[in-house]
């Protein structure tokens, strides 16, 4: 199969889009198809400092590397959350992190690790940088004392899995340095397998009030909250995949060891088989959601609850008292910075 | 497994409910949460004639049983589709409806074709039954000239399945002489797995106005159209199925041909995963639907579109002149006559 736009052999064909492109003509494509959701959804502009959420893997490290080349102002976070057992999950995943940034790859296209893909040596970045990127590293052992296998065994009572408190140490301290730093934006790489796989879940419980509130864009509807945005929501995880591929990124390939079996990759299963069915019904699925979405179906159930603010922290939190991250952490006082 | 109500052994284990029952005992609950789904839904009253959509399958037979044990005046509707071809799908159907009906077996229960079921053999009506049910045959070759396959065949321009014109036919005959015989209500035996395969396809698109219409009750919403109800639609097709079998119900046991492999029948399968992987989860993602709906999710989605009546036949359409029916089977006065 040949690339649309010349002859060379195409690295991927997507099929709900009838398009084939070679590595060049995808990389170009795959950027521009993410400009394009960042203005649809009016995410984010260049003027705007934006901290994209890094975890190592193909979908975030993709997504730094496309706001740098579209001229961004985009810096990195870090989390290091100690999850190095069986394997050297975390450690692993920031080395990748670090080698993304320290190489300047984003600069200029790597050629790509598998010969057959022909990319252009000569390619070049699609627009002037001058934004230098800073990569914000958060090791929750060093800063809260424990790790998130160890806090999870000790505050889950028995639950199993630590992904309850990881999520909860996450989009806290996501939130928490975005603010301090004074960041307009917090960018993730949630792919659209993702955001499928969560929109199967809220729809199989008519969960109306994440219905109401999923989408590219979560406004920063109060103070103390940063808004939130995902430029990969319409790309499949094999088009971020084929992405990193084309650039030469060197991500982590495996997914976090907790992740393995749990229900979000039960769902994932499910929709392949329904994609196999039926090419685009994933796409179909998110775009005729956020339509009707759009069109004011769930408006009603989109309730802005009175939030305090914690007493130790400061932080926006339902209920009165300390919030939900400052109990599971046992901190008293505010004196534990985030970086 | 013992029944929950005595010591005979179950013959039936509802994991969503909690519940093994006994075939006796059974039978018992099942008329019961019939009942209670009819008056929850105001579908009908027992003053009402109801007009039971009959198949010959386990779902229609064993509703119409449950309607007339519970003393409602449920009359029965056959369409014969003249569809016998590689199998004599129609005519058995017909042979086990008429049999149904005619054995008076709805009066007393029968005891069930397993030895190992064990029902009391004195079991009785659970109210007195002043009913005379009557059989209704609409043969649709006799009554418009050609059977369904063929009509099909000439009018579905080589789209293969005669799906949609059968569809079309059945819901024209049976609004027809319900709304010409003076029934208050069409009755269908569509289970819960039915109605979750139509709400997944409808929501996987994100199908507003069909979500907006999708319940328990489609009211007469103006005239010429009859009130719709589906009182199985919390049972799953395996409750539906025991209590047919517990009520010595013969019922035919294929499926019409032409389902097999449709997107329908697709749909169940990847909802039978989830429910093995989360037992009740198809019962709870269509009750969660329709309390999300009662609670106005697709409400102004419910366009009542302007009717106009069919220039032949009268009956309500959605484009002046004559109706899909009427065009389907180049009726061009009205000299037939629907029974």
């Amino acid at each position: 199969m040949h690339c649309r736009k010349c002859e060379r052999a195409a690295v991927i064909n997507m099929r709900h889009h009838k398009l084939s492109l070679c590595g060049e003509h995808y990389g170009e494509w795959f950027v521009a198809q993410t400009d394009r959701a960042i203005e649809k959804y009016k995410m984010f502009t260049r003027e705007e400092p934006v901290l994209v959420a890094v975890s190592g893997g193909k979908d975030s490290l993709s997504l730094w590397d496309a706001l740098l080349r579209l001229g961004y102002r985009a810096d990195g976070l870090y989390i290091g959350l100690g999850i190095n057992d069986p394997a050297p999950y975390s450690d692993v995943s920031l080395e990748k992190t670090r080698a993304f940034i320290e190489s300047g790859g984003w600069r200029v296209a790597k050629n790509p690790p598998h010969d057959e893909l022909e990319i252009a040596s000569s390619q070049t970045p699609l627009l002037a940088m001058t934004h230098q990127p800073v990569l914000h590293v958060v090791d929750i052992e060093q800063t809260y004392g424990k790790a998130i296998p160890q806090i999870a065994r000790e505050k889950a009572r028995g639950q199993g899995k630590p992904c309850a408190a990881c999520g909860l140490t996450k989009r806290y301290v996501m939130n928490r340095l975005a603010l301090d730093k004074g960041y307009a934006v917090l960018a993730t790489g949630h792919n659209l397998d993702d955001e499928v796989a969560v929109l199967m879940q809220n729809t199989l419980r008519w969960q109306t009030g994440y219905l109401a509130r999923q989408a590219p864009v979560l406004p920063a509807s109060r103070e103390g909250l940063t808004r939130k945005v995902k430029p990969f929501c319409r790309f499949y995880e094999r088009e971020t995949a084929t992405y990193a591929l084309v650039r030469g990124i060197d991500y982590i390939y495996d997914e976090c060891p907790h992740a393995v079996g749990n229900l979000t990759n039960f769902y994932k299963t499910l929709l392949n088989q329904l994609e196999t069915q039926s090419p685009g019904a994933k796409l179909s699925f998110y775009l005729e959601f956020l339509r009707a979405r759009g069109e004011g179906a769930f408006e009603q159930f989109n309730k802005v609850d009175t939030l305090h603010a914690c007493e130790v922290c400061g932080q926006p939190t339902s209920a009165p008292g300390r919030c939900a991250f400052c109990r599971m952490w046992d901190i008293e006082k505010l004196d534990v910075a985030v970086v």
